[in-house]
């Protein structure tokens, strides 16, 4: 079984300081609360810019979490369960994903769920098997020692070690429990949290290749591993 | 140089006798006419299932354009020239994708980007670079033979015959300007067009894989043939 961790990912409600900025006027006055609007740099960057939010160059990309989602869960890996992902937000939110999950193709689906499992910390399907959960207050740390407790982390950062894919899952293929990291925000680095539990740093390409096709190449060279 | 067809793609605007359907009063309360709104399942599938639509089931799903052009827009293989992406879409209509494009991951910009083609018919970037081009009344038999000519057709589709990633690959790199075509439609097959062109038919797996998966794994071994 892989674990995969989508780490430090830009998914948030509009954090309520930002959410008196002149720019989003139109939005209060739709009825809306805060809480029930994704902070989304397509439509809040003026209000993002302006109000010295921490970090605020790798928030509010909700987009890249449904994408790098989509790659992940259509693999034959994670329909024959041989994967488990997990997505830790930079507000330290855990998400658990479900082993049956389907992600919606459709953002506007996607945005849909994710605002709905923030109000009800569930979504159970109809049969009442469990696809999304979300825990507030779990850092990395919490998810990583009292939940997936892995015998190796990899992280996969353009400042990593050079090397191919095959050999990153050669390597995780040697553990029982192995888990990858990757990061769900568009710039920079991993917050030193991550950094300080990643036992080896791998990239994959001197081209900075996006998320989405980094977890889609490696879970394609694990599966064919796993398949052998 | 791989070109690759995303044919019969479910991308089209409101059709006009759609837009009298009363589920989509709000819509044209708002103003906008039916050719500067997406057809789109998520929001219009009342007013689709009622208007006897030709194909229905084939129809109103931009987010899967969306989402394979992500994943091939990704690859090192079309950032590094080795690729040609065309969108053959239901309506016959084509989209020549531009060597420099860069698809945004918000659906919400993607959107506004096709509507903004398909009224100017070009998006031309800053620096004067074609990045889209859409052609009206182009059929895919168009497409192929005054556009393309490719020296061999090979169509991806769950009818094909079984054969793996590599075989494919390995098939298509035999030949100076070969053509791989996959569906951009949620159910069915290609139509009866399409299927006169195809030279070959493959299926890669037994299991029903998201075009998205197929299409990212395919340009993944593709590019390790051509760079090796």
């Amino acid at each position: 079984m892989l674990n995969l961790v989508i780490a430090d990912t830009a998914l948030e409600t509009i954090p309520v300081k930002l959410f008196q900025h002149p720019s989003l006027k139109k939005i209060r006055n739709s009825g809306k609360k805060p809480t029930e609007i994704l902070l989304d740099r397509t439509f809040h960057h003026f209000a993002i810019l302006s109000s010295n939010l921490k970090d605020d160059y790798k928030r509010g990309r909700p987009d890249i979490l449904h994408v790098i989602l989509l790659s992940a869960l259509a693999t034959p890996l994670f329909k024959n369960n041989h994967l488990k992902v997990f997505v830790h937000t930079i507000n330290n939110q855990v998400i658990n994903v479900g082993d049956n999950l389907r992600i919606p193709k459709s953002y506007s689906r996607f945005e849909g769920l994710i605002l709905d499992l923030i109000k009800h910390k569930k979504i159970v399907s109809k049969d009442g098997t469990l696809l999304l959960e979300l825990k507030d207050n779990q850092s990395f740390s919490d998810l990583i020692e009292k939940h997936i407790r892995p015998d190796v982390i990899v992280g996969l950062s353009t400042n990593g070690v050079l090397k191919n894919f095959e050999h990153v899952c050669n390597e995780l293929f040697q553990f029982e429990n192995p888990c990858v990291v990757i990061g769900g925000f568009p710039k920079g680095h991993f917050s030193s949290e991550i950094e300080s539990h990643l036992e080896k740093k791998y990239a994959i390409s001197n081209l900075k290749l996006e998320a989405h096709l980094v977890i889609s190449r490696l879970l394609y060279e694990f599966e064919k591993i796993n398949d052998s």
